[in-house]
């Protein structure tokens, strides 16, 4: 980089955010801020998220204030770790306290539920003039503290900015490779929960390795096929935030959205399973959004539409599995059955 | 399909081309070649092949012989299940007993090693004017004979002749999609142990659910690059064939070639891990071919390089993980780096 090294300020002190914001803090000076002035506190003095992260050491140059304005008045790089239904507002609440031009970087996998908006749509909507990018992949955050090798991908609009972002973001350890497909690597974030609760329930009917594959291969279609209709590229589906991101999600037994699916094929209901867990599992709502979206793209996704009976309108979860296994395959690309 | 039902004649009694068997003898009038005369009399009187496949049960009205001649006389569709080694052998052997024109479908995952030949391609050299195809997927032979709902592709070089034989592999729960890309197909099963191999190594290491997925992911990336030097076409890696059994190989635990991994991490000799297992991983082979393909067709593949430096040379374990977490990443789709 020819200029001066880049400030970062990570907003949001959850387990992703905070992970983000330690790797970045080895790399320039970070600032990290976090609604809750306790857990602020105690990253300044013991290096640690305990809610989050427990005793997991962060890096000790990571500095945290539950000041917004202060958070963001010195970076160059903004990087928004806020849940999604909170993202707007956060970003309103900073708007003004930015500094002209800088990259915005959003962390997170959703969509805006009232507008169906992308984050870095809503970057465009509330600052418009700060490139808005993606940073995404397999990536608990618990393993990525603890420094297993992972990946993951920045998309930028601009692929020299992805380029100059990436040293910001990467470890020998943390793979940050670049994109200029913002939509595709959004869009795939944002939709593969749903997928990963169709996975559970075939795991939780153990009905093998075979299936799991099947499920995985064949929800990676649709992701695509939605995905493309949206504005991303095929090959970004086939990466990192897709398959990627869709493996890890659909194989891990801490996705607490495959834990849905296993639940409900138990014999549960949606309701008793984020009961037991203590936390809503993104896939259960994103599951209509999909379907509205696929109605409106004309794009098939009959595995999406049986989730989203299942979860939303009270089919059992055998009928869901018995009107898949009724349609008849086509061609592998090109056909419309699932 | 206007004209008559076609027969089958199924060639190899092994735990998968028996239970292609089996499928196809619910659908049509099927006879299966099993070059051990006591296997077959144990499908025809007990509908059993305790060898392969314990006690499941196949079904009633698969016929077996061990007489080759016979088994091919009145086929109309030849489905090859014997090893790689040996696919050429037992293609000259029933040649002058085929009828003409008939299409041959290959179920065989893995490249001459003598010639670097691909399965259809020994199908043209031996047997010219049969069209040769090529049937692959996430399949695990004991859990399709069970029932449980898994998928695969067939691919012919005409999507016509793709189109018939579709219901005579398929049912309910085993899902058969259709494509053209034949080359693809059988690339991605030839070499997909090579990277089962890798994610083993991962796994025997303990690294987690983040790496696992980024090794796979990554993995795919240089088999399609491969895959597409060699004739295959993008979307069909990934597809069933490619994706689809890459994470059944890379995540079962079942798969020898990812048990090959874990031994390598722990510390064992590939003759070591193969001793134990009583059997050998086609990726240890299959490695060398890699790299030796990939060079000449001018394509980078390090996680093949680093395998067949681990598996073929004696590079220690540690060494090729840090070789490959040396390399700096790049664009995620263009890029050279892994």
């Amino acid at each position: 980089m020819s200029s001066r090294t880049p400030n970062v300020a990570v907003l949001g002190g959850g387990s992703w955010g905070t992970t983000v914001a330690s790797i970045c803090a080895r790399n320039t000076r970070t600032v990290l801020w976090s609604r809750n002035a306790a857990a602020a506190d105690e990253i300044n003095t013991q290096h640690t998220n305990s809610r989050y992260l427990g005793d997991l050491p962060l890096t000790d140059t990571l500095r945290s204030t539950a000041d917004i304005a202060e958070a963001v008045s010195d970076a160059d790089v903004l990087v928004m770790g806020v849940p999604s239904q909170s993202f707007r507002s956060v970003l309103q609440e900073v708007a003004e306290h930015v500094r002209p031009w800088i990259p915005v970087v959003s962390l997170v996998k959703g969509l805006e539920q009232s507008s169906r908006m992308r984050m870095t749509d809503i970057v465009q909507a509330v600052m418009p003039g700060h490139p808005a990018g993606v940073l995404a992949g397999p990536n608990i955050a618990r393993e990525v503290v603890q420094g297993f090798a992972a990946a993951a991908t920045i998309a930028m609009p601009d692929h020299g900015t992805a380029q100059m972002l990436q040293p910001l973001f990467g470890t020998s350890r943390f793979r940050v490779y670049t994109t200029t497909d913002v939509v595709g690597v959004e869009v795939a974030g944002a939709l593969k929960n749903v997928f990963a609760i169709a996975t559970g329930i075939g795991d939780g009917l153990n009905a093998g390795d075979n299936t799991r594959a099947m499920v995985i291969t064949r929800s990676l279609r649709e992701l695509a096929k939605l995905g493309t209709a949206m504005g991303g590229q095929t090959e970004t589906f086939a990466g990192l935030a897709g398959m990627g991101d869709l493996i890890a999600t659909c194989t891990s037994p801490h996705s607490r959205n495959r834990r849905v699916g296993i639940g409900l094929a138990q014999g549960k209901t949606v309701e008793e399973v984020c009961t037991e867990m203590g936390q809503v599992a993104e896939g259960v709502k994103t599951s209509g959004v999909v379907v509205k979206l696929s109605a409106e793209l004309g794009v098939d996704m009959p595995i999406a539409n049986e989730m989203d009976a299942v979860l939303n309108n009270g089919q059992p979860v055998e009928e869901a599995y018995r009107g898949l296994l009724r349609q008849r395959p086509g061609h592998e690309v090109h056909g419309d059955a699932w």
